[in-house]
């Protein structure tokens, strides 16, 4: 790990070197990302658990329907202790009836308890959540998918970005942690060495504020019904707050996967298949009729990992 | 600039350095962006002239006012052939009546003739609008801002980012060219060889689309309302076109600031003050009372240029 870093590193990282194709000498490549992603094999998307969904029902809008929110919580080894919290919370239906109280243009949609900063009226909190600690944002490269790829990205943040089992990463070659990319759910928190509980989530609704790497908790992905939180009105009290609770979107529910009957399965590309790499290059070097001058680059964020309600 | 971009790029561009403090060695700097921008001096903002200010209404919407849409137009030398364009089509209340014809959650919003595709129904474009090559995508580094900085940032799809008169760009050494951030204002265009006129614009409303560097001009930045354009709903139609005329939302009227004497006066924070460099370096480095981990380095496109009406 430690060489190859090193290696990278000391080249500069003047260029993203990526194999021209990984779909075999022979094969024709699909000449966008999107059809990169149409023609990836069967065996190259990885099943969502069910445990692994979380979906967020809010009240209806206009249209007078539902507005569905799925979201994809992020696998082990990364921030575990907050995604058993939310686990725990949905089980027991305790987001239930709270609300959107925050939507920050080119930042964050925030949800929780509108009442959280008042003691006299907050929503208590069941027994039995999990406290983490700031050392629990990161966890060891060693092992990771990162430590072994050669499909690794400059970064304005860290030494390197890259995917480790599906989701965004980046490495200082020591410790790798998820990044805050458009989409992501992260665990909202006071001050440290408060870590928050999981009890009030956001999601990024703009450039990633990748400042909070580290500094928060990336507990997952919105993969379905993004734009009934990226649309929402702005908040007009200070950090897009909302200045009256009229304004605020009320929840419905949340629940994971294995407590709803009707849910689709839900699938990812993984980030480790040959697939994912063509499309990764493809997002780099667009090279499609459109494009006349490829970037030989591209941000980590940049690169949404592709998921889908599977066939079956 | 050539020894210096050399100087860079060998260094590996390992961390982002930046003096401590552009606030002097015994003054204290602000512990927030914000904080250190509500300090800046008058003499570090920039006015922001009449001619410069691209005005758009939009048809009112659930509250039953104008939602008022103001652009900054990019400075000289870059893309100045459209935004020439541009102003002319604005002169000649050309955009009057036409509309939002798509909205792409996490990519852009784009506004012009939505009978733009059929020859027979396009509205005319007037006589004596330039025409636009792909060599005026970019343009010499040479006597640029970022020619003579050492504010330069680590990029993921270019050498460098900086700034340059008010303005985010990246370089190669050789050329410089503005680049896609939330908020950024192009030109839509056909296939290459065709540049666009000016006639079809969008904004970015997601992750930077920096792929399109290079690729289409970038000509200016929305200032204030982008809330107006963020928060529409998503087109369910292909690439975020609206599927029914109904959806789209019109445009009342297009204006430069010059044709209008109830618009405020602009300013913008200029990329070359010291204040600038403390509030870039601030993004890089959080150290307020929420980060526990500053990132050491920050993208170009996550330090929005603060603009804002000026207090006269």
């Amino acid at each position: 790990m430690r060489h190859f870093m090193r290696k990278y590193l000391l080249a500069g990282l003047a260029a993203l070197v990526l194999p021209a194709s990984a779909f075999g000498q022979d094969a024709e490549v699909p000449a966008t990302p999107n059809g990169i992603v149409d023609a990836a094999p069967a065996a190259d998307w990885v099943p969502i658990e069910q445990r692994d969904l979380l979906v967020m029902d809010l009240a209806p809008g206009p249209s007078g329907k539902v507005r569905r929110v799925v979201i994809q919580l992020i696998d082990a080894p990364y921030v575990q202790g907050w995604v058993g919290n939310i686990r725990a919370l949905a089980a027991q239906h305790w987001y239930d009836g709270l609300a959107i109280v925050r939507t920050q243009d080119n930042y964050v949609v925030q949800w929780g308890d509108p009442d959280g900063e008042d003691p006299k009226k907050a929503k208590p909190l069941p027994e039995g959540l999990r406290i983490m600690t700031e050392d629990d944002y990161a966890v060891p490269a060693a092992g990771s998918e990162i430590d072994a790829s050669t499909r690794l990205l400059r970064d304005a943040y860290a030494s390197l970005a890259g995917f480790d089992h599906g989701w965004p990463v980046a490495t200082d070659g020591k410790s790798v942690w998820p990044v805050h990319c458009y989409g992501s759910v992260g665990v909202g928190r006071d001050l440290s060495p408060d870590t928050g509980t999981g009890g009030e989530l956001y999601a990024v609704i703009g450039q990633a504020p990748r400042q909070l790497d580290r500094n928060i908790a990336v507990v997952g992905r919105v993969i379905e019904g993004m734009e009934h939180l990226s649309a929402l009105p702005r908040g007009t009290g200070p950090i897009g707050f909302y200045a009256t609770p009229q304004e605020r979107t009320p929840i419905v529910s949340v629940r994971t996967g294995e407590a709803l009957t009707d849910l689709p399965r839900y699938e990812y590309l993984s980030t480790s298949s040959a697939s994912f790499a063509a499309y990764l290059d493809k997002r780099a070097n667009r090279s499609d009729a459109f494009y006349i001058h490829p970037a030989g680059g591209v941000d980590v964020c940049n690169v949404p990992v592709p998921a889908r309600r599977a066939a079956r």
